[in-house]
């Protein structure tokens, strides 16, 4: 029933500003006796972390984390677990000039008419450095699931531009700044942002993630549905406009004769699927396929362009945004999305054994 | 944490499988004395009820509701409601030979891997007949929420059919079978899906939801988002594979200058957008404007022609499915859409009346 | 969140009023594959059943109860259980003449108060004929326990009345009509409540709830403790005051020396506990012994003696209830509290296995 | 569902190890633009902290709360408010010889039991300390119910010595170090627990909170209401074996008669009961009388005399624990006491203005 908290038996709670001391979040219902220390948790932040590229905000921030409760010669005990990461580059004074002013394609307008007060502050509560969190929980989850579940994501668009499925690889998308899976079209890519960066715009994203590795039989309907979970869980992510799972908006053209996965038994055991175009989920349960979906990015509201809006008075104005941000906060969003599957999973797991015993 | 169970604060419980002696739910705080018969739910009921076009399943149900408790003198007092619709035309043989088969596409693969047991009569609990309960439930948020705020919902693709945006009309879609808002494709559509179910085939389809009415500040960051409330919502209506709001995926390929709803102060009061790219809402929170969404429903997995597939015994085998289905599941999901719109806003009227007391 | 349900993974949600057309509730979250038919229920229905004795109600009511959904072939499916029970005997005429006044004791008064409307008949959702739901519920939650958890119930005071604990007899609480466990008090106990009855008055009682076999570590500390959440349960039967554990109130006379329940390594392995002052918790977490709690209930507030009262208008007057009632309604406070033990303790069993595997 | 949460609407989680290098906890749901600073709450943990008089634990800490998110201004801003203790006094050493023995009346066997590892220092996770953010809690909760809810608590019981109630004085409570209302036992009451504590002994203790002010109608039946939230709250206190409200078990012994709370109307408006044997609570709803409860606690488990226990490895030992220890922690229950009343009735004030909108 918590506002800032999702997970049924993972249970992640997240607080914490942009320019305020600290950010952090509490895990509950982690599994006791898992091996966990900050070492486990810090290579995900640092994929996250600003500052990295020119394609994303220069804020700098080591994102360095403490776990302040929870683990004990090493392992979890069972007990909540609070993470902590401390801000230190909150440079307050880019916003100062704008603070009254509603920033359009942001929460400032929104924010204000719901609690009649808000912390201007880079963003305050509504700022993308809440996503820290959900990273850091997201590793914790990782390491919930085990080394047999694999949890990675790609960015197959940026703006108007795509990948080529046909020249999909995984290990690329590693070695560029977009978390691009085709090796192809990166150097377009950096062109085309270097562009966008230097003209103060911005542009969207759509990101994939998949989950390899999970079993038949995880989530439950109707109102636990594993595919109705991650679409939620994907879309309070900051930005996100859209969700689709397996075919997702395609499947509205498809005949019912494409669309059915068609299902063999092969000899050495186990069912094969002949196609996913379910993105590994039926009726809300996960068939044991890849877990499959995308989501859209917005582009990024702050930009150099002066933009008409109005401030805290009702007053018509403009306003230009001039502080350091992503000309595409779809590329941090990666792993993001990487941890929210991470977190559903781990919650599924567990709600899944409790059920059902195993 | 209940798996049947949505919503915070207005809360829906639903029950029942496709071919057992009911279907029902159980709507909890439900705020009190507000005028609720049978009246004011039957008619969003017949308005998704099979057997009213030959686009839809034949199954005749009256679909019926009762009110068997929560209301007094013709006004809710503030207790349980509970809604119950008894099952009629049941007609388990249609699927007695396939009942071992995991038809493609369907839950029963899933269900049994889950449960290691199901109720294969009509899909069980996994059937659609299951959205007549929240179609239920829907009509008492209307009544929550008041004559202020309106819910409508229309077809805008039909297969590979889309609607032309110019030329919408909301009145259309109460004149055609489709809730198509536009009237000069009916015809082709008509003709279109004649096809498709003569061919024992079946179509995916794509829905429009909208809300007028939402006063600005419904929602709250960052996990009960009302977008990602929203998303989870459609996402576990059946069939759904994809929900986007507002711009939705195109925000993607949009620039931050043409994404950003600018703001203005008309003369007369208030607050006007100059576009809504964002659906309504911003970080998680209603702007006041129109809450605009999508989602699409996969084509109807039961289909004439045969499809290969396993058994119980996970012997290889192949499957036709003959009972009676919807060509195409999407036409019956407006109403759907609309109910669950209808619940997810009504449980954030009274979230955002409790903490910020209007 | 929801107002009308308890527990966590096995979910309890009920509905209902005293003089509706029936009274049910959904049991979500039940495992798969467990043999359960209305056969399972309805003995414990039976010994709540009213106008059994001249000691309670004379209403009559078959109490019959109808399983609507989640079970298939004598299995539960894993999907939820609806129960229903179709109301009989409800002379509403009984109360008419008090509609308007608030009975003293009663939740008339408070329940105006909060809703601004009520069903005044047989009190409306309020009637303890709702605890109806809570022995159907505790039925199917001794099915997913298992035999190996046994539950049972017993009146230790009766008024002023006590009884002997030298003389204590589980296999006696069946022979009376009280739930009594020491044979020797019985026909005193006739007599006194025979002599309250005729009075038109009614007394208060002590009951006692143990549950054995339950294993060490189930519950969760600090909001998910096992002695917390049965608190929290028996106080929400109707007309308890009181709750205590293991040595409960007497706890606070004791020394430290004489408090904690010492251990020893028997022989024959295991855990050996020298006393259960702990009543078989401690930190919130079942420590293996017995679980052993009390709980006190108000006498009957329907009682023949004219009561200062006010009614709906605030204007001065008395009442005199004529209806039928328990002259002790701690008497068939006995079985729903036995009721409510299993239905905590099977969401903790869930709880347990969800995050600790076993 | 959390573990380590408590509340609906106005909701608690908190976290953190007796000898971790911190405490906190998140608080959500808090109303926007209330004044809240740290001086808000500091001194509630200065009633509640360690080392004030000789009859509580010598620990030493500081116990200075800092507000790390949710504020802006010095007010609320509807976001999660963190609050963090740093850990000064751990003095770990003092535990060590004993850390594989289980002391006997703690939760370090059945921690173990649950999870298979244990944080022994202090009581890690299982320690009184814990109670620390609970007051923090409790003081944000008083700001959200405003002055006109007056929630104050008393030590009745002390071992085997009671308080006199025709002596009772609320404003005694201040000016002796138990909280006790009869200051005519005060002297008495020094040397009692003087002895107790020179002897390395303990003794347990009933406390009394009151709630005046509340409003009737807040609550919910069945399982929301007041009455069974507070005795579950209060149960979850460390310690806590037994809860009552308003006549409580003494009710058991009353007559129908002697129990009900009459009504009048006075001449100058309202409402006026002429007894309370309800406690303030009808049916699970407030009825604008006080609430009143009591709490029982057992004896500190830690003392000095040696006790025959069993050590990880099963292996039959015996203990006597050496650390600083309250005599009574019944004594510092007295703050906590009146902090769960606050947090429960908070939760409840949001609860009923989202459902009755007022």
């Amino acid at each position: 029933m918590s506002l800032n908290s999702f997970g049924r038996l993972f249970r992640v709670t997240t607080w914490g500003e942009s320019h305020g001391p600290a950010i952090g979040s509490v895990l509950d219902g982690v599994p006791p006796r898992i091996p966990l220390s900050e070492e486990d948790i810090q290579p995900y932040l640092d994929k996250r972390r600003p500052g990295q590229s020119r394609f994303v905000t220069q804020r700098q921030e080591a994102d360095q984390v403490a776990i302040l409760s929870g683990t004990f010669d090493g392992k979890t005990t069972g007990t909540p677990i609070a993470l902590e990461i401390q801000n230190q580059d909150a440079r307050s004074g880019d916003y100062d000039d704008n603070q009254d002013k509603f920033r359009p394609g942001h929460a400032d307008y929104t924010y204000q008419a719901k609690y009649g007060i808000r912390d201007h502050r880079g963003g305050g509560r509504a700022s993308a450095r809440e996503t820290a969190m959900r990273v850091a929980a997201g590793a914790v989850a990782r390491k919930i699931l085990g080394p047999g579940i694999a949890i990675r994501g790609a960015l197959i668009q940026l703006g108007e531009k795509q990948v080529e499925r046909a020249n999909w690889d995984w290990a690329a998308t590693g070695d560029n700044p977009f978390w691009c899976p085709d090796a192809a079209v990166v150097a377009e890519w950096e062109d085309y942002l270097d562009g966008v960066r230097k003209a103060g715009s911005s542009v969207g994203a759509v990101v994939e993630i998949e989950a390899g590795g999970v079993p038949a039989g995880w989530g439950a309907p109707h109102y636990a549905k594993l595919d109705a979970d991650l679409a939620g869980a994907m879309m309070s992510i900051h930005a996100v406009k859209g969700v689709e799972i397996g075919a997702g908006f395609a499947a509205a053209a498809l005949s019912g004769e494409d669309n059915g996965d068609e299902m063999r038994s092969p000899a050495d055991g186990g069912t094969e699927f002949l196609s996913n175009n379910a993105g590994g989920i039926l009726g809300g349960i996960s068939t044991g396929q890849d877990i499959c979906l995308r989501f859209a990015v917005k582009p990024t509201s702050s930009i150099l362009t002066p933009r008409q809006t109005i401030n805290l008075a009702g007053e018509e104005t403009e306003i230009s945004t001039t502080g350091r941000h992503d000309p595409c906060v779809g590329i941090r969003a990666v792993p993001v999305g990487e941890a929210m599957m991470a977190c559903i999973l781990a919650d599924h797991f567990l709600l899944h054994r409790a059920q059902c015993g195993a």
